[in-house]
């Protein structure tokens, strides 16, 4: 912890969707104080208005003496910032210890960058904060959200897209992927989820031979083991099982303690509403940090 | 071996693209025997004008009674065949065990599919020859192709992407990554390899923070361990190169002795022209089946 008093308010950084009010919402009905700095250009209108400050991503400095002046407690990143363009990153040169290092760091994966804006916080003497801390409330739960539930065909799919997910933990590459039977037909890049299920969707009116037009294939989306769940949280909410049926998949499992359900109601709704489950499965969440 | 004549004429099975004929003219200029039964609807027109018989892929038993006739003494498949679509399959029943077991093939993924085939077409006393068999020059060899060279920044990148595909090989998904710096940016899917660089030109553009507008990131291609390459084969040629172009690459690295290049002085020639390198990688081909 930072010597700085633990009753300061907890400081949310938000960027864009949904994370940043529900959580302001949950500190708020727990009565933990908090302040809002948000991102100029990736917090949405709601947050920007409730927000504290509003600073640009790459001002560091600027939001550094925010965090200072209110004395916070601890620091919280909520929502997603995309990658910040060359001219942007010019910004973000002092706070770094050279070029090269931010040119390392930005060419690697999105665990790396966010690692060391991690280590530059806590160095600095703010705590990074996860949803894990704070609202615990929003991570999956084991269990089937919604009416249905994945027939027993489904949970080898689902088996064999987990073991995809820890095979892959290593190398910073997609939370989740797509199985179809025992075939893997997506993992996920940089493009994201919602592109991932594009792309499937694409195949499945492609002539491949499934039970078409039955629906066929399972989303599986869970943390990277030694993922650093305080800042990247695999996340789904309506939107996301809208695009799985579009997809033509029947469903979606996602691993429990570590994977946000953005507004459950509304995700279990849209998930009866199309006839999909959506299912928290058991996902060692001891091997994710910390 | 089969109980047929070693001197009967080889069979080349013709899917879509330029390496039937290239097998054929090789075979040809080797003096080896060989007839091309070629696959409606995928069979390129100069194939389908040199091939002994023209049939449906899914006709099974017309393919294997020709192969019977010829007195084959060994079979190849040579050229991509799409996934039949449910109707076409409906011809394969009587092949296959039951309809269970057809459909249960078709689920899982080409490596499944591929050798199912094989062990049918043994079964029925015709040895699967592969490239390496009958036409090793056509196989990928260490060392640049082309002028360009990798730089030693890439040379790291070039081994990330190889221990993924190597760590991916249980799967049975892509044969190819693309991999920028220390960055996964795609795992290939069933989309095949120009799919997966359009998805990564994609990104380049997109205000992603690399050298832009320089060159960056390599496309990795290589067989995966335990893949049976006589009948699937990752491949490269001129268009490949051309599309790593596009898609803002640097080069692409091959593993040598399981890859295939078609034409390599054009897949060299377009190297040198687009400014790419193309170079052969030492890639544990001892783990390749047979």
């Amino acid at each position: 912890m930072s010597g700085r008093a633990d009753g300061g308010p907890v400081a949310i950084l938000a960027g864009s969707g949904r994370l940043p009010a529900l959580l302001a919402d949950e500190l708020g009905r727990r009565g933990r104080p908090f302040r809002i700095l948000a991102f100029r250009g990736f917090a949405e209108r709601d947050v920007r208005r409730r927000a504290d400050r509003v600073i640009d991503l790459l001002d560091i400095g600027g939001a550094l003496s925010t965090l200072a002046d209110w004395g916070a407690a601890g620091v919280t990143m909520a929502g997603a910032v995309s990658r910040p363009s060359p001219a942007a990153a010019l910004g973000a040169f002092a706070y770094f210890r050279n070029r090269r290092e931010l040119e390392d760091i930005l060419s690697r994966g999105d665990d790396h960058l966010l690692r060391k804006v991690v280590e530059r916080l806590e160095e600095r003497g703010f705590p990074v904060l996860g949803v894990r801390d704070l609202a615990p409330g929003l991570l999956a739960r084991e269990g089937a959200y919604g009416a249905v539930a994945p027939a027993p065909e489904d949970d080898s799919a689902i088996a064999l897209g987990l073991r995809l997910l820890r095979d892959l933990s290593p190398y910073d590459v997609g939370q989740a992927t797509v199985v179809n039977g025992g075939r893997v037909v997506a993992v996920e890049g940089p493009e994201g989820t919602d592109r991932m299920l594009r792309r499937v969707r694409a195949f499945s009116g492609a002539g491949w031979f499934t039970r078409a037009p039955d629906r066929a294939g399972v989303l599986v989306k869970a943390a990277k083991r030694g993922q650093d769940i305080r800042v990247d949280l695999p996340t789904i909410g309506p939107r996301t099982v809208e695009n799985a049926a579009r997809a033509g998949l029947r469903g979606i499992a996602i691993g429990a303690g570590s994977t946000l359900v953005l507004e459950e109601a509304r995700t279990a709704a849209a998930a009866d509403r199309l006839g999909l489950y959506v299912i928290g499965v058991p996902w060692s969440p001891e091997e994710t940090s910390p």
